[in-house]
């Protein structure tokens, strides 16, 4: 019988043998390394913890199964996370074909299947029953994701919990003010004046309204699914002293009744959760809600250009972000455009996007032992591999992230907006 | 049987009486007003050359009726042209619905015709035979056009004769330094730098490889399909010394041949002749033509988001820009997407384009006597009509103008495209 290391080795040499692999070694649970000799430039090491590792890894006919192989501890990753997905690509591109697969799992199916012994972790994943995007579901949804564990969430975000693309001046700035300068170009881009009305949809922990009325001077509704984020944010508007003009509310988008109640109105990082099925409704509803002349910024992820083999994966929808959709641009701004909105400016922002989330990672890592006070092992590597594939994948230019301003034009064709964007990019003393 | 003015006047009070008309009024062939007390605030006077005016310019069942009368002299617009279109968008809506249609056929054919005395001016009309957007039927178009009179574009364009929208730092500037504002926040948003070549489809009379290629370096190629704008272009090379490193081709886009030959491309104002089903063809051209990493920057007019009444009418088509085809932004964007561009960054200059067309018709309108050294005045008068009319739809949001930066990403993801859009908005010395 020929020893599991060596068939292990046969298939590494067999998928990835005439691959370039530049940062990435393997580690077998013997302590042996793959390739003998790895290149001085790696900078992540996989680590196959028992002999039955890439059977579980590569066997499973399920495109969640290398993700879940490390939920469960059947590999590690040593280094940097982001990093060890060029492995990963590597294998995808190298089992693509039918012939391929055939052989591959003819070798996989001599590897013995994860050993039996000891407690298999429980994984957290999404399971709804009701229609995809309804408001329950949506709602379900929201809160498998972000309800988590705000003490957790605290551990890795910045001090203000931004949870989405910060915006660096130079890519060696700090996260911190990265996502003070997010914030402060958001509330640039929407003209913001003293006493306006705001309207932030899915506010998170309330970053972006308690800036906009703490340094604009608004008046800000915020709201969000998230009952852990909505009490959050509603305890910083207390300890800000800003009960007066700031409020927070769990809602859907879709229950904001009313006509030009709003100045302007803004959205980051929410598009993401509301399904291609609903944009007509949703940019409809915004538009129904501002003012004419008034502005909408719409910030959210979208898919890259270059065709994405992890897209439509069953892994981010069961573990990370269940119902989440994306797609091109072009495809968000046709309902946009159709709800009445004229399009005014779009920036692309996925270099911050990737720069955000390795800031992320590196946290995470850096307080594992801390963050299992709050959740489990393979909460934490579901967190950790979600963030660092996804840095990876805007990295390639797979996912992108725009940040769009929309005008609601008045009857005369005017919109809130300058004559040119000169007066985003002028230094403002004290911010 | 009523006086002609008396019907004329009971048409004009059907149409027009309950609207509110702030700036125009008219006047009649006899020399009085309608309304009689016009408002202080009049800047422009329809004026009813004949009885037979109103007849002649709302009778006819086509969409073109109203501005053949204009070039025919049967009524004329003294004073702002712009503001002249409050009332032709008055009576558009005015004569909506078929019974109010009827009503005023009735009283309209009891006017009589045009009086048949003296010869009248002959149109100058596109009419082509071949398919549309054929290459030879796109080269026939772009000549009616552009090879109108190299001398008459002369009279009211500026010093470098840029033939689309400049670029207003404030709504004061002059038209002169408001284009070399245009063609140089072109060249940064290119990211062009010394001996990188640049490609210009559409590069009309020169104007933007001359600045490209004398301020920054680049060797540029400029094709267009109008001979007079490529003689007018080699020429100024050739008085720039630049003939070493700007060349200038008649040429269609379809015609480019290569892979990966340019660092960057730009086209201003030519995508509007491209039509809707060249899209897949135009982008993918331009996309195979770049090298990986480099950028596109496309510049041209697309519809806004209010229902335009005007669109598809004839009258463009026929006198000013045969085949020429504008759509919505998003529509735009999906074939550049499909075509394998990552959308970078997308600037609405819809208001630059009205103040342009205002410098234009004020231009023209000061060189009247002139331009009819070079062209009929059927002809100044299509221009006029058409550059006011078109600065009144940017006004009212009809149409945008978008200036879009797309990247063709390397392997890697990478694309030639600063970390922040701040650099573009640097004063520079000496530009």
């Amino acid at each position: 019988m020929v020893s599991y290391l060596a068939l292990t080795l046969r298939i590494l040499e067999e998928l990835i043998g005439s691959a370039p692999l530049q940062r990435v070694r393997v580690r077998l649970w013997d302590g042996s390394y793959w390739p003998d000799n790895a290149p001085a430039s790696f900078v992540a090491t996989w680590v196959l913890n028992h002999p039955g590792a890439l059977r579980e890894m590569l066997l499973p006919n399920s495109q969640s199964a290398l993700g879940e192989a490390y939920l469960q501890n059947d590999f590690d990753v040593e280094g940097d996370m982001e990093a060890a997905f060029e492995l990963a690509d590597i294998i995808r591109a190298q089992t693509e074909g039918w012939s391929k697969k055939l052989k591959m799992a003819h070798l996989l199916r001599q590897l013995p299947p994860r050993p039996a012994a000891g407690e298999q972790p429980s994984l957290r994943r999404a399971a709804f029953a009701d229609a995809q995007h309804s408001p329950s579901r949506d709602q379900s949804a929201i809160q498998f994701h972000y309800d988590l564990s705000n003490d957790f969430y605290a551990l890795w975000l910045d001090s203000r919990k931004i949870y989405s693309c910060a915006y660096f001046q130079n890519a060696t700035d700090d996260l911190e003010s990265a996502q003070l300068h997010k914030l402060d170009t958001i509330c640039r881009k929407l003209d913001l004046r003293p006493g306006q009305r705001l309207l932030d949809i899915g506010c998170g922990w309330g970053g972006l309204i308690l800036h906009a009325a703490s340094r604009y001077g608004v008046r800000a509704t915020g709201i969000t699914l998230s009952e852990r984020q909505a009490e959050y944010a509603w305890e910083q508007v207390c300890k800000a002293g800003l009960q007066d003009r700031v409020e927070v509310l769990l809602q859907d988008y879709r229950a904001l009744e009313g006509c030009e109640a709003y100045d302007a109105v803004v959205s980051v990082g929410m598009v993401e959760h509301v399904g291609r099925k609903n944009l007509p409704l949703y940019f409809g509803t915004v538009n129904r809600l501002l003012k004419p002349g008034g502005v909408f910024l719409n910030h959210g992820i979208g898919t890259g250009p270059v065709p994405n083999p992890q897209q439509g994966t069953s892994f981010i929808d069961e573990y990370v972000f269940p119902d989440a959709d994306l797609f091109p641009l072009s495809e968000m701004l046709g309902p946009a455009e159709a709800a009445g909105f004229e399009i005014r400016d779009v920036e692309n922002l996925r270099e911050h996007y990737a720069l955000t989330l390795r800031h992320w990672v590196r946290q995470l890592e850096a307080r594992h032992g801390e963050a299992l006070n709050f959740i489990s092992e393979p909460v934490y590597r579901t967190w950790r591999v979600y963030m660092a594939g996804s840095a990876h994948q805007f990295n390639l230019g797979l996912l992108a992230v725009y940040q769009t301003l929309l005008a609601k034009l008045s009857p005369g064709g005017a919109a809130n907006v300058p004559l040119t964007r000169a007066a985003w990019y002028q230094p403002v003393d004290g911010r």
